[in-house]
């Protein structure tokens, strides 16, 4: 009786009795629960909502069906970041090493691709022999020695979270603010973090296509943040277009590598130290952005960023010799240039038709059980606001498979050329939080 | 992805391809939409209602999941009644027959009782050896040579109506108007109607408890009904007191008896009537009501009533001694009298907390799997309007069990006693509908 006085709380967006609620989670995360009331749940919750007393209550449930992963015995304050899910999106890759290299502590408990989004997991797996499936021990040690470690959500990892994130998947109940809010926050609250960044992406490539949901998903995960002790700072940042000029899983460890090196496209470059620097404040190893961009600049230019991400990389088993020679990264055998059908100004490289293209190219995956193709992916040679000649190449595209007009149509439509140069548009739209 | 896409349509209160609600109820009845996409549709039709064309496909569909009864080879209309359910509401036993006896065959799919309400097959079940389960087979040979029968949901009618009514008793889902709706006509429109009559209860005792809502409910059905080409009207009636003056199944096939020996309580015999009386203009066996209630009341003066009551018990295998002398019905060990604490007028006798008090004492279920006792019940001595003196009975409670504070406090809540005669209510509050 219990379980449905809960339902219909929160199908009638009633408060919901919180020991009710910890029970539920917890038969979900053991099964004792059956899918049909948590089915009913989400669709409740995403219909009605929850208030943010609720959602931390639940988010904190969640977090409690696992583990909580201890590094209190380290005496900084520990940092993560977590993005919504762009197109081109690696900034995970730089960011996690280089802010290590700075003296905070980034443990990182990162996902995997879906649809036209890539997924951190994925792109190092393009590293021979990079495990991502690391155990608890292994993480919470390599953290001690190295200040970085980024794996998978293992198996007593908030366990609730991945039963709910599975039934949401198949019950249309993914795209719910309180739902993401949990979800995202359950996750992090088990990494032993004492403070997040948050970067919502804003726009086609992104999960929320307007500011206003961008602003509204931000200040959820900040307000439920806070109830559960955790500061968090959310960036808003633009995801019409692709960060940087790759897509695709071993092409992206390539950038990284040219970022940690100093040698980054602009963009992917400039958001991945905003990011770092909001790092470092929150982890107090800066008292401004100005200074915190400072001790980055200084960590890219003497190696130590790149040496803390070859550190990394030996340590979860990624061989060397394949980040000191990207060349030996997984290569796709055929490479097409698209080239401009006109003269003009590139105005748009749409983020979601390049990333649906690079998906339907086997970078990423249209069901979980796809396997992915780590060669694959898009270059693109010509970014927003290049003048180009009819006939120039705009976009590489590196394949194994015989190209087909399903996957050249939407890379085709990305593409928007106009006469004059585009309106520069901002890269951080807004700063949410401590 | 199409069970997603429909689950997208359902989620947003968008129209829903037919074509895929279709497959999605016969995927519910063979099993192969699991139960948590079925819950998330269920709570997303809870949340957003679905239009009248969806929920008469979703209708059609759920009826198409099973057989539907023939009856074609009858020439006269055939008409059924249904209430949504209410204390005392007997009126079907002696209706069916009635109505049959007036030359309108009635094929009856009815319901168990559940929580303060009772079912018109547990009441039939306590005449001994009467069979509600009848064969598809068994039931149209019935109706044929009788014009009447009454029988529970076979497991080959509707069946997706099953599933999902088990469904949402489980997931909060069950006061929703489209999936009453959905239910209630999936059911009657296997039976082979032309038309049905449509009891809706609105108080206290009914699951509908203002009359807005009890309209609404009628309206919705009128309109699905008419969608599915069946003719229905729909009588909004009073359950702020219980019906007629007993409530318990062998109780209550009393008064039936007595009912359909001319010898009823006047309320339940006046609304008996009414509806009997639209039922037969449906069944086009009378112009206007006036002439109906002529030939009911012929029908029940010369015993025509009371005999296709006989028939009809005879060929359901029941027992006919048992209602030729009824007091050879089930009957409680005890009679424990509650008797008025002060003078006045009996202004109040509250449906719910008699129906709940019953069910209490054994007369109907708090879950599915309960098990009733035929012979206990309540028996009212003063109906509202009646003036009482301190100290005289105004209810009998036949019970097997010792009665406990629990039982008591519910039933001695119900009554309501005032200085002066409460305002008369009208039994009909609306007629809707052809």
């Amino acid at each position: 009786m219990w379980v449905l006085e809960l339902l219909r709380c929160a199908r009638d967006g009633q408060p919901l009795n919180h020991d009710a609620l910890r029970a539920f989670v917890q038969g979900i995360a053991m099964d004792s629960i059956p899918d049909y009331q948590a089915a009913a749940f989400l669709m409740a919750v995403y219909q009605r909502g929850l208030s943010d007393a609720d959602t931390a209550a639940l988010t904190l449930a969640m977090r409690d069906t696992g583990r909580r992963i201890d590094l209190s015995h380290l005496p900084q304050l520990k940092v993560d970041k977590h993005s919504t899910g762009g197109v081109g999106d690696k900034l995970s890759l730089p960011l996690a090493p280089w802010v290590a290299a700075c003296g905070v502590p980034v443990p990182m408990v990162a996902g995997r691709g879906l649809g036209h989004t890539g997924g951190t997991l994925d792109k190092l797996e393009s590293i021979k022999g990079f495990k991502v499936g690391l155990t608890t021990e292994a993480f919470v040690r390599n953290v001690t020695d190295l200040g970085v470690a980024i794996m998978g959500q293992t198996e007593d990892l908030a366990p609730a979270d991945r039963a709910l994130y599975a039934l949401r998947d198949v019950t249309a109940t993914v795209e719910s603010m309180t739902l993401i809010t949990a979800s995202i926050l359950a996750k992090k609250l088990s990494e032993g973090i004492d403070a997040l960044v948050l970067d919502v992406k804003v726009g086609s490539g992104a999960f929320m296509k307007d500011l206003d949901s961008a602003r509204a998903l931000g200040q959820s995960i900040i307000r439920v943040g806070h109830q559960a002790g955790t500061r968090v700072r959310a960036l808003l940042t633009d995801m019409e277009q692709p960060l940087g000029r790759t897509i695709g899983n071993a092409l992206e460890i390539k950038e990284t590598i040219a970022m940690l090196q100093g040698e980054g496209p602009e963009d992917a470059m400039a958001l991945t130290r905003a990011l770092g620097a909001h790092m470092l404040v929150l982890g107090q190893a800066a008292e401004s952005l100005e200074e915190a961009e400072a001790l980055l600049d200084a960590a890219l230019a003497d190696g130590r960023a790149w040496q803390k991400f070859r550190q990394m990389v030996r340590a979860q088993g990624g061989e060397l010799s394949a980040i000191d020679a990207p060349e030996r990264l997984p290569m796709a055998r055929h490479q097409t240039v698209l080239r401009a059908p006109e003269a003009g100004y590139v105005q748009r490289l749409d983020a979601y038709d390049l990333g649906h293209g690079a998906m339907l190219l086997g970078a990423g995956r249209s069901a979980k059980t796809d396997t992915i193709d780590s060669a694959v992916g898009l270059h693109i040679e010509a970014p927003v606001g290049t003048a180009v000649a009819a006939g120039d190449p705009w976009l590489t595209i590196h394949h194994n498979a015989p190209l087909t007009r399903t996957t050249l149509v939407p890379l085709e439509r990305a593409l928007g050329i106009g006469a004059t140069p585009p309106t520069p548009r901002p890269q951080i739209l807004e700063v949410l939080g401590d």
